[in-house]
């Protein structure tokens, strides 16, 4: 829509604009911005894992973690969002520091969230008491409105990136939170998950008379709650092996479906030989990438973004995006694709973008 | 999540939330609201129709609309929403104007919108160039980019209200809009619209022969653009008689696949006889009502709004909603329930509300 | 697969074929015809509706139905299914005829049925105690494990086309069958039924409000049961308006899904001018067509079948199809498509067929 | 219906039958047994391994297969199907035999096929090219209208059981078939093929740019075409270790949507724990079960089958199925039951059986 006003102001239209906002009206005609010719509020930004690491072993020095306290979560805030601690317009990206012998108490909630592990393990996370096993490279999910604990019962820190929808769930005004009661939660550590014991077979599922077992509360989110590395990795090396690409990538699905993790997240992996340049996309929504392995570089709309194991950015709607990566690595991929799928919103196009652009300094 | 600090501030501490800052991070500890138990970040919003109308009147007196321009319209500007032109955080809503002889020329976005019509008669808004003519009742679609323009042959103006997807597609960072080009459109005037004649028969669809003849354009929105009041109407009488209910709806459909008329937006309309107070609910997601005929009250978490032939109000997610006639009266209803559905955060429970609440001055 | 044997028989051939046959097994190499290029089991066949109506009046004089009996029913028996009472492989077709005063009582099975009149009016089918009113023209439709009865309180017979997805349902030997019980069913005519007041209104469904009202017991089913002449008639009409063409099909479809009436059965009419000639097509799937107004002919892999009013005729499965009319023509059609579509085995394809072909002798 | 005849013949009756049947008409009233109360064509039978074991060694010794030839398949022949081929009225079980050296040459058909192998490994069945080793326990699919050729080139035979919805696909007249060209498919053998290249990690899909890699030819069919025993093997422990029960069962399914394996056809199995008997339940729809390991009996309907390793044996749809095992068994089940659910037929109830029963002489 026009973004200019086309006539002389008179007395009269002064008034009428004054009414206008006495009555909480806008005159539309006056509305620059609001139906813009593509995507593009938001622009790249990229957050360093020195600096992540170091604030976060900062944080557990310094700030608590009991029964009366939360999560110590240090959230990504875009600088375009006015102080908003999001990544994005939809999603919410942050690293999570847990230290030995902490416990982080059971809350339930309606954002769903995942858990991509950083560094260290050991720590249990009990989704609706099904506890998990963490190490490096493990996904694991915590679906809306299941209860999530986190306990610590070693003595080394861990670190984990978390991803949920919050800012997405928050601008629909969908937002319930449940605190757990008082008592600890007791569990039995195993090695495998219940929900790993029924759905980690390729293609093999519980049979009917098994439906009983699923977890209703799991809802249309993923049946499988973790998602481990050692899996992906095998599973980029297959596909490097039978396409001959020397770029790939995985999307985490619910083995009982193929559907994303849950309605709202997307997750992958990209793996990018050392050496490769992948082809510039343009897609709408936007993505959180946290760098699991190896050093490249980003190029996003035209800018270039080098980075290195643990470093973190945001590549906005529509942005053209392609990767180059220095040593063989692995991006894990936190995206909103399945809600711009579901709402008839997404496309995507390949583009094209400058060879030798200069680096950002960030 | 906690919304207490739960630890004195030390000068370690200032020092690190300062290199937080610096680091585009933000403390979770410290961000008190983020979860909330339930939604509700908005309060209930009522605007009268006599301020509309009058408004939109001078509007149409004092500012013209030509090819260099734009739409005539006025936007609900919710209070809580900091003065952006938006009803709720999902939902647009506006009154548009369009003088006799006056014309809102083609363009198109991925927002989609819907028109309800409120006064006058005799505008055909093309969509797609296919020609709809609009009277007094009628709901006319521009789903996802489609072309769309208005043309008032005649010499008396109209009024409509608007509703779009606009503020959700925008939080997606998801529009893209294309004007149209300079030459006038030419249509025939026809009373049925090619989407009536293809689609107005209940259960009757163009057998697979005419797959083709469906516009790829509207692509997952309803393939059927115009909905004639007294077919609503109809629908509704038919539905007390059947039932014996003293208020009853109506959903607004794609024949061809039961599905809301846009996968972001669900229309309805609430018939309410005189005398009767329908139970209170609570629905997860916002409503943006209509009143096209009769009177009665809204009570909305213990507030009790009047309302009449015109007025327009909001009901914020999970508010507590009932309303009463005092005289049969018909509600259109434009809400974003498609959407936490399609997300799997669509929740709703039957509730209670006082019976006598004073009511609100608006 | 092959179907000649390849070698010569010896003594231990002989023998190794007879212990086979001893143990119920069966070499493949030696069953012709189990895999053929294309479809072809069936041959086309017409019957004529002065034969039909002749001996349904004729059964009317001669056969009682009464309360110990059943429906007075002349099922279309191919002379290709070795004496099996069935139309196809999949549908059985048939003609009623209800006397003035009879009733045929109440009883449901898991077959689908629908019932297209022919002749006469004033039947009231009950379906699960829904009373619906048939006229000529009339699709009602008696899904799945519905409970259903005739009755006929006026004077004059009337004949109606039965058709039902017996043979399959068979096949699959899937069906179920309750008698019901000895008292009568009574019923408040009304000239709309309840399906017809809920879902009669093209893209205007009851709300979410008036879900229960929905028959659970129609399952999958179309929620409308019955579809009214006037409105296909309509429709057909209004498809040959818009899209210029000379022939237009209409599909019966559940008005809350858009999909067919029954999860095994489609119904369409196909409306063809006098002196137009559709395109030739093949279609994996029977179909039995009831010609309700008009004649013509129909050219079925190269034989002519002439036709008028009221007579029926079977197209098999990739038989090449086309029709010519003398007078405009309605051709009500059932077929099995669903179910081809359903279980991934469904193609078409237009094709040739000669333009004279001798009428055949029938 | 009734099966009786409620009237005495008189002249004019028998008139009507005869101009009926000259009429390829027949009185629904004189037909009995059309509807049934509940399913039950068939009766359960079974086929012994020793003899599917003898016979198919014989025929391997006795009959070539060559290129003018076909496969060596011998089919179970149900007694109550009046000679046909076919294990039930849908399904098609047979073991196929391939000598050292043989070569089973390419075809493809509409009818879907399953492999289970019974004994011998090394035969590579080629699909659509790629080539699929084969082991005993390994499921190999041919989808619909796949190519596929099984190619032997050790110097023992192998024996295996095929699973195909021959019956069903005939009974539907949706039988296409084309033989392959002349020339011999040259492959490279991979011990891991591509589809479970593609495919085999649980919850790991190629992402979206990896959409091409798909064969389109595979249709809704399964993306993966080979399970191998010891994956499945692995699901039966763990489902046993974590829900504790004696009797669980793994369903093969489409990692990418986790759907049954084709439209038409489920493929499962069930280990029960020697000494466990599981309870008996009645299904809709037919099933083919072949005893991959163990040793015990069903019984059917009231009917008792001793079994053992290698033999098959047929449950008619509706019949009271349970099973209890001696030593420790895995059965294979080939079964129409998505067919069933397709088309809105699917029913279960659980039910009781007598605990001694005497067994069957077979």
């Amino acid at each position: 829509m026009a973004t200019t006003r086309f006539h002389d102001d008179t007395p009269d239209v002064d008034g009428l604009y004054a009414d206008l906002a006495a009555a909480d009206l806008q005159p539309l005609w006056v509305q620059p911005g609001l139906m813009t010719r593509t995507p593009g509020r938001l622009t790249p930004h990229i957050w360093r894992w020195k600096t992540l690491r170091d604030l976060a072993e900062r944080s557990g020095d310094l700030v608590g973690i009991d029964r009366g306290g939360d999560r110590r979560v240090l959230s990504l805030s875009h600088p375009d969002l006015g102080g908003l601690p999001f990544a994005t317009h939809t999603l919410w990206g942050a690293v999570q520091f847990l230290g030995g012998g902490e416990l982080a108490p059971a809350h339930r909630h309606t954002p769903a969230a995942l858990r991509f592990v950083l560094e260290g393990s050991g720590v249990w996370t009990l989704v609706n008491g099904d506890p998990l096993h963490m190490a490096p490279g493990d996904l694991v999910l915590t679906p809306s409105w299941t209860w999530h604990e986190h306990h610590n019962p070693g003595t080394e820190p861990m670190i984990w990136f978390d991803g949920l929808d919050l800012p997405l769930v928050r601008s629909l005004d969908a937002v319930f939170f449940e605190p757990g009661g008082e008592e600890l939660t007791s569990y039995e550590p195993a090695q495998v998950s219940r929900s790993e014991h029924l759905y980690s077979g390729a293609g093999l599922l519980p049979a009917e008379e098994q439906a009983a077992v699923q977890d209703p509360a799991s809802g249309r989110s993923s049946r499988l709650l973790a998602y481990r590395w050692p899996s992906v990795d095998a599973a980029l090396s297959r596909l490097i092996d039978i396409t001959g690409r020397r770029a790939v990538s995985v999307r985490y699905a619910d083995p009982a479906t193929g559907r994303d993790i849950t309605p709202t997240l997307r997750a992958e992996v990209h793996r990018v030989l050392a050496g490769h340049r992948t082809r510039a996309v343009r897609t709408v929504g936007s993505g959180v990438w946290v760098v699991y392995r190896g050093s490249g570089a980003t190029v996003i709309d035209g800018r270039l973004f080098r980075w290195t194991t643990g470093d973190m950015f945001v590549t906005p709607s529509w942005a053209a995006v392609d990767h180059e990566a220095d040593a063989d690595a692995d991006l894990f991929l936190l995206s909103d694709r399945p809600v711009l799928e579901a709402l008839g919103l997404a496309r995507a196009e390949q583009t094209r973008q400058p060879r030798d652009v200069p680096a950002e300094e960030a």
